[in-house]
């Protein structure tokens, strides 16, 4: 048998593949790659092969790798306002028509006048009666139904995207690291858990079944011979504070090993999770980039904010119990996936 | 190359043990090995074939595989009374020596006297204070223990086995089948939720995440510096007949294509199942074996019950809508896993 002597363009091309490719696998091998090369980052990532390394004595086994994340602040953006409160107030004028006593009825009328001091005024029965009139009275197929199309055309006042479209990417890509170990990802929020559903799927890729949320009653009901479920004007239950563990406990019945929020109404569910033996990972998202997405707090000496409020004292806390800060301005090298 | 000639022995040995292997192999194909060969156990593997060929316009992909099962009563026994019913009387026994004043008090009385008479004559409000007293004014993580401390020692009056042995053999085998073929099981059951979670998983390999119950509410305190969910006496939520479409669309939002119940407090969820588009498959197992379980309706002439009830409406619902009807008599080989 001959061998070929090797050209040299040649050798030196296959060099360069070799390298491209290493590169590449390399690259490849990084699961967070909008995160910067920081000590947060590499706190997830020590968590996580701890909890994933069998014999390590922090090994947890697939079944009690639940990590639960807040929506609001912490995976999508809360400001200018929520986004289901965006919702309701679009929902309000399409439904105005129908409605003409809302021309001079409050606080319908602040609504449709975009007179934002005017609702502030209504208070919280004034939102309260906004949400029911805007959430309930349909069957839960039709409030699908209308949530589906109001995300295919609402846009966000600031970054001209669809509401789906700003999903922060570090967020999208720690929910994906996660799943890629055995991780169960659920959303744990405040919001609608029917608003949320008709979306979690293809913008996180959590499944309606992994989504705990605020509810209201629902009625079976039998119309035309088929079965229905009618949405009713009065709160089931409220997936925020408390009621976070109180969520987790009855929906999934294990304790999270793993924690994302970005507010004071997560504190309670990172309390919970805290709380497990074995090790834990708890962090919250801080609002501290009003260039390339929004700033406030008041934690830090951020300014204050009605949606997705971050206190010193929950700053404290986290301090404190040794909580991870996510710093969106220093933590993340991208908010969007639509950033550069 | 030479070739050697087989010798007799060696070529017959050959053709035994391929027969062998073949008949272990058909065997092992049957999932479903304690169903009788009848129409119900074919009704069970077409629907599965039809759901789970890609191509067939019955096809559900993965995500859609939801099948959602009743527990008294459909994955074991609900006789001579709930489980739960025994395990409230014998908690309420445990406490007495710290409530002299029972021995007079009713419904409390009628317990430690086993007076079933007084007992009933208590009625819904008697009963409701039992379940109060011995469900609640713990925390979540005490009643774990309770409940699982019982179900390592209190066994069934009339089998003499631990309740967590008699699992209906021929369901344990359906939930496998359906499970083998990417069907997500869960438990849909007018029981507590954090009475059944601490077994599910060991008797019907469904997680606790998979089990949906009744329940009462929590509160979360901290307590000594740790959070704790102490059980209130109060009712959050009843998983059945009308709740149970409720709970499958607040725990899963999606609706089921496959569910299996026993009696009147199953209809709706079969009614709800059955309601949408696409192939689907409900059943309802009827107790029709005295000899080797149980023989109650009041359908088909069989006696009334107050456990479990299976009305002469069901049974004529059932036919009309096409419910398949598991008859343990004639369906099941077995019942338990101890039975020959």
């Amino acid at each position: 048998m001959r061998t070929h002597p090797r050209s040299y363009p040649a050798f030196l091309l296959a060099v360069i593949a070799s390298l491209v490719f290493c590169t590449a696998a390399f690259a490849g091998t990084d699961p967070l790659p909008s995160w910067n090369d920081t000590g947060t980052k590499q706190a997830i990532v020590t968590f996580v092969e701890k909890v994933t390394t069998e014999g390590s004595p922090d090994f947890v086994p697939p079944a009690g790798r639940i990590a639960t994340f807040d929506n609001d602040g912490t995976l999508w953006p809360s400001h200018p306002m929520y986004t289901q409160l965006a919702f309701a107030l679009d929902r309000i004028k399409a439904l105005a028509p129908r409605h003409p006593e809302w021309k001079t009825k409050q606080p319908f009328k602040a609504v449709l006048d975009d007179d934002l001091k005017a609702l502030a005024a209504a208070g919280e029965k004034g939102l309260v009666e906004l949400i029911m009139t805007s959430h309930a009275g349909m069957s839960t197929a039709e409030f699908e139904a209308i949530v589906t199309d109001w995300f295919k055309t609402a846009v966000h006042p600031r970054f001209k995207k669809h509401y789906t479209e700003l999903a922060y990417q570090p967020m999208l890509e720690l929910l994906a690291y996660l799943r890629s170990n055995d991780f169960k990802t659920y959303i744990v929020s405040g919001g609608g858990i029917e608003f949320m559903r008709p979306m979690t799927e293809a913008v996180y890729g959590v499944p309606p079944e992994q989504v705990i949320g605020s509810s209201i009653e629902t009625r079976y009901e039998i119309k035309d011979g088929k079965p229905e479920l009618m949405r009713l004007p009065k709160i089931h239950f409220i997936d925020d504070k408390t009621g976070k563990p109180v969520g987790i406990n009855m929906f999934i019945g294990k304790r999270p090993v793993a924690a994302f929020g970005n507010s004071d109404g997560d504190r309670e569910m990172l309390e919970w999770t805290g709380a497990g033996s074995g090790s834990r990972l708890m962090m919250l998202v801080l609002h501290d980039d009003a260039e390339r997405e929004y700033a406030y707090g008041p934690a830090n000496g951020l300014p204050d904010t009605r949606f997705g409020t971050f206190s010193q004292s929950t700053m404290d806390e986290a301090k404190k119990k040794g909580w991870n800060v996510i710093s969106m301005k220093d933590d993340w090298k991208r908010i969007f996936s639509f950033d550069q």
